[in-house]
């Protein structure tokens, strides 16, 4: 595995791959890594030639009284698993490769970001959507794969990939669980072994969804109230939101009866933040 | 010369010029050609295998009363313009094809455009920054060309492509001026024969700078406020601003002692908006 912490060799080293005629599968990652990202990386390997992963804490996606000084970071143990799966290339930059001094350009997608975590996270999705830009600029990569943990993430990506007419295309691949259902996710080992336990209640009340939408509840209100009573029946858990919207549009859905929905859930357990989601479809339909 | 309204068949065309190995050089612009305009041509066809141009009247960079609407279009002109001068390719989209239905990404270069043009036109280097994004995006060239009448956009942009990563070099081109001094612009068709008479008060202004600090002349605001009598003395004129700032950053600058200072103006003539620019530098220093 090739590692850089520069853009000039990593754009030598990725020229040097497409002119070998390779196509190029790009993963970027905040490190920390688990099992979800090891599935983006395998499933990039499925899709393209070389598979090329970042880790990059991104400062200006955190707010302030967020944890980016505190966000999990173990360099030699991401990239050990990286090199376990046989990923090509990994950039692991430092701040000021990524944002140098006079740095000043961001980029914006202000109707998808204005709800669900952009709305309890301003700031959070221009960050995103910039340092995302700039990876996709640097790599310039055929596919880039995300998580759908994130799933307002890859909505947000995939509509600035399209507004600004990049040519990579936007995977998401399905979020990676624990055995009791938790998500995958680098914020887990903030977790005591009691929280740990109280955490599955976002993965409960996914699956509280999917039964009652499946029983022929087509009221999204209904379906919201009991999730709500669900998580705060969980003394370690503070809900954020419960959201059923179009999986399109995140817009807010009133009946469930027509097509698929998407569930959003944002919980804090402690003073960890969990997020997570699934798509709910009445009987008939697919999710 | 080829020419193209969708994006599709751009890409492939550009494709296989870069599979030939030939340099791309792009000139997004509005149309309303003039010789401004062909010397940003000529200078893309002395530094590029391959010249391609845009004609788009963006509409997101003009704000409400401003004159979108009657901005002036000739495209038989422009095309038979462009072939005299052996542009390759000519990209002449609609603005479904660049803003469709959804579209809600916007590119920011907040500092840079808070003065100046930005401080006047709220939004219009949001829409010159996103449209240029775009563009580049599409075409892919390897130097894009501005011309240095638009000062503070060929540096919004510049900065731009720094900061997100684009592989594009940003040129600048030199003003084109008619022979008594009025810099070429697609608005100057707006101009009365009385009007265009007085437009010259903006290249008088500048000579002037230039003498005031030739002269010995050090203070910025002594010549601002000589410059200001200047364009006040021509009745037809409305001063904007008169603008002493660093090339660089655009602040402004109090002693021209030390170095090379933009001298940047902004005046209505009748109801058309003019602007124009110039480096200025005391004896001994290079402008």
């Amino acid at each position: 595995m090739r590692t850089f912490q520069q853009i000039l060799p990593l754009r030598t080293y990725l020229r040097g791959v497409r002119e070998e005629g390779k196509t190029v599968g790009f993963v970027p990652t905040m490190g920390a890594l688990h099992e979800g990202h090891l599935a983006l990386f395998r499933r990039a390997r499925t899709e393209c030639d070389v598979v090329v992963v970042s880790i990059f804490v991104n400062p200006t996606q955190f707010g302030p009284g967020e944890d980016f000084h505190t966000y999990p970071r173990d360099l030699n143990r991401d990239l050990q698993l990286a090199s376990n799966e046989e990923v090509d290339a990994l950039f692991h930059p430092s701040v000021e490769e990524m944002y140098p001094a006079g740095f000043q350009t961001w980029v914006e997608v202000p109707e998808l970001a204005a709800t669900l975590e952009g709305s309890l996270r301003p700031g959070h999705f221009r960050g995103v959507a910039t340092v995302v830009t700039k990876l996709l600029n640097i790599v310039q990569p055929d596919v880039a794969f995300f998580g759908q943990k994130d799933y307002q993430q890859f909505l947000v990506i995939d509509r600035m990939v399209r507004d600004l007419n990049l040519t990579c295309r936007i995977a998401v691949v399905p979020t990676v669980r624990e055995a009791d259902g938790l998500a995958m996710s680098s914020r887990n080992v903030y977790l005591s072994p009691e929280e740990r336990r109280a955490a599955t209640v976002l993965f409960r009340a996914l699956r509280r969804a999917e039964e009652l939408v499946q029983s022929g509840v087509a009221r999204a209100d209904e379906v919201a109230r009991q999730l709500e009573a669900l998580i705060d029946a969980e003394p370690l858990a503070t809900r954020e939101y419960v959201a059923l919207v179009h999986p399109e549009t995140l817009q807010p859905v009133h009946s469930l009866a027509t097509g698929v929905t998407l569930v959003a859930l944002a919980v804090r357990i402690g003073r960890t933040r969990l997020i997570d989601n699934a798509f709910i479809a009445p009987p008939g339909a697919t999710a």
